[in-house]
């Protein structure tokens, strides 16, 4: 024990890498108590732009302006407009990303639309088995109502089970558990080598670590809007499909957002070119401009930096997890590679519901996930080095 | 001409209509101008709630409490809880709604899950060849991957096209465009007569005018909440599943949000009982919650008393267009029989988008409706009589 690192040494080191922290200003920008929170992983903090905005657009542009804000004051192309915003974080080129729905309803989409882009004898659909369960239940519908078959396998089985059955694989970025990042270059490049869609899931990627849609070939994605990049509850989630395939997108739900001319009231459907091909009926206005204005909290920050100040982050609370948590209470679950981690550390822990309630009760919030996790989540542009040691050392005190 | 009544006349019976309209001081909730807002049929105005509450939800919910307000604030129960609160302004008993998603998605799970509730030998699917196009696109879609045929009828040839093959029909209330309303209790009996499901559209009903979903035996319906119901632009929809069919609904979207236990994190599919089964993913809650609020509107309201004074300002409406609008100028679309009557009135009219453009230039506000419509809603909770009077000479004044 005793060559492990004390309290002031690290607290120190803490003081020295917030001093050397170029994003440490952006923390200034939301707004936070004197709390620890560690789960933007699952809803992120409260950008200092939006309250103003929302109270803009409810009272002038819905009390005052009406039925005249659909054009005046932008609502229309929003999806669109909003998804153009997203796509830097991402790695995509403008005119791909469509906001609007919930994740799991762009699942579906990208999900049904993926198998109708390959021949119809493929006739299997791979879902992630480590996969947050929503994914699986929509993929398994997806499966049911276009007559393919699913199967469930790990990421690192995905390369062997890819053969010319193979219609569409749905894979997570990050697990939302273990916070295992997966290789998404690679992955995409088998699905390709076989002849099939691949289809990614970026809810605990997109926001705390560059994606790189474009260069990678990604042929579908989606993602939800209220984790690291701060959206608000439920706010809603993207699609992205691949320039390239969408005059061939056919999705399973197209509303009249999506038609050539919404306006024309046809009976005929006839979808809309590029990204709003995406959309299905009318956009959530309230949740969709208040995520819009927190999107301003990105300007001037580059994913880079981002990914580089989270894995300072994970590494130092690993280290001061070991340094003071006594040998043996705490397992870490999350890889110490980092290219397989993404921006959270969930720590295996005997009765961790009840530990991370006391940790709550102490300001530093986590989140619990059954049956025995412990899972902290690192964003990058509010969470300092202070926090993460904190944050250690109140965990390290609940388990004495 | 020397038979119609004159302004003053048509003036003085609008000031005796208003003094005796039991309904009068809902206005006073809601934030308006002096201006005649008759669109609260696309978008509903702002009630006087709302701002506050969205303010508490943003800056508290959110900002403070984060994520402890999924339960400290009731956000996770918001979906059911607001299904109740819309239940008795369409006549169903409550347990039987849920809010969440667009309408466009609701007509998916609905129509996919009423074919799944009939024998797979009935293969046709019927739907409003009147409809919001919305509904016929998505119908199309709901056909194709259940491997049903989709015809298109009119509200009254459902009767005459009903057979053995028929699974499902999708009908709406009160059609978008000609305000005429549809004999829901009779069309539900005759598709039920042929063993079919009856799935119904209330965007244009619910909060206009009564429903009567349990009385008459419905068994899906969805509508929207931005209308009648004042949730905000693209507030989330709902979807009514009849309590007797809940245990065999069987949802095109299982998100993890309608597993019978949702933070199991289990990778088998079990869907919850009861109203909750209809959710998908993670519930919008800024605009679930500026919705909650605009419902407090509502209370103390009966929606028959709603529907006596819509019958009564649409009537003078008409009135007054006969007595001021020049011979031949306008006709309208909208059927005279209060059984056949929405709460809207529509005008065809030559050159009606420009039309339309001057109304709104002198704060008269309705929309057009392509190729030759004026439309005009009446909101029985903020327009009077007076305002009734005014529009219609507004009109008169510009087809002079």
């Amino acid at each position: 024990m005793s060559e492990r690192p004390g309290f002031e040494q690290l607290a120190f080191r803490a003081k020295e890498l917030d001093g050397g922290d170029e994003l440490a200003g952006k923390r200034a920008q939301f707004l936070l108590d004197d709390g620890v929170y560690l789960d933007g992983n699952s809803l992120g903090a409260l950008p200092r732009s939006v309250p103003g905005h929302v109270e803009d657009v409810v009272r002038r542009q819905w009390g005052a302006l009406k039925i005249r804000s659909w054009d005046e004051s932008g609502w229309w192309t929003a999806p669109e407009r909003i998804g153009d915003r997203i796509a830097p974080l991402v790695g995509a080129a403008a005119g791909q990303i469509v906001v609007g729905d919930s994740t799991s309803v762009n699942v579906f989409k990208a999900l049904v639309g993926a198998v109708r882009l390959v021949d119809g004898a493929r006739d299997e659909i791979l879902v992630d088995a480590t996969t947050f369960p929503t994914d699986g239940y929509i993929a398994e519908s997806a499966a049911r109502l276009t007559g393919r078959t699913l199967r469930a396998v790990t990421p690192g089985e995905v390369p062997a089970a890819l053969s010319e059955r193979t219609a569409a694989v749905l894979l997570n970025h990050v697990d939302y558990r273990t916070g295992r990042l997966h290789d998404l270059p690679s992955l995409t490049a088998a699905v390709h080598a076989a002849g099939a869609i691949a289809v990614w899931d970026l809810c605990h990627s997109a926001g705390a670590l560059p994606v790189g849609l474009d260069e990678h070939g990604v042929d579908l994605a989606v993602g939800c809007t209220y984790k690291y990049l701060n959206g608000g509850p439920g706010s809603p989630a993207y699609l992205y499909v691949r320039g390239g395939l969408q005059d061939r997108f056919d999705s399973p739900l197209p509303g009249w957002n999506s038609h050539a001319e919404p306006f024309g009231m046809r009976e005929a459907y006839e979808p809309a070119a590029g990204a709003p091909r995406g959309r299905v009926g009318t956009p959530d206005i309230l949740s969709m401009l208040a995520l819009e204005a927190a999107l301003e909290v990105w300007d001037g920050v580059s994913v880079e930096a981002v990914r580089a100040k989270s894995l300072a982050l994970t590494d130092f609370f690993l280290e001061c997890v070991a340094a003071y948590v006594p040998e043996g209470r705490v397992e870490s679950l999350t890889p110490v590679r980092h290219e397989e981690r993404g921006s959270q550390v969930a720590l295996r822990c005997e009765e961790a519901g009840e530990v991370m309630k006391r940790l709550i009760g102490r300001g530093v919030v986590g989140d619990f996930r059954r049956p025995d996790v412990l899972r902290f989540g690192f964003t990058p542009l509010y969470v300092g080095f202070a926090d993460v040691e904190r944050a250690a050392r109140v965990l390290a005190e609940e388990l004495r």
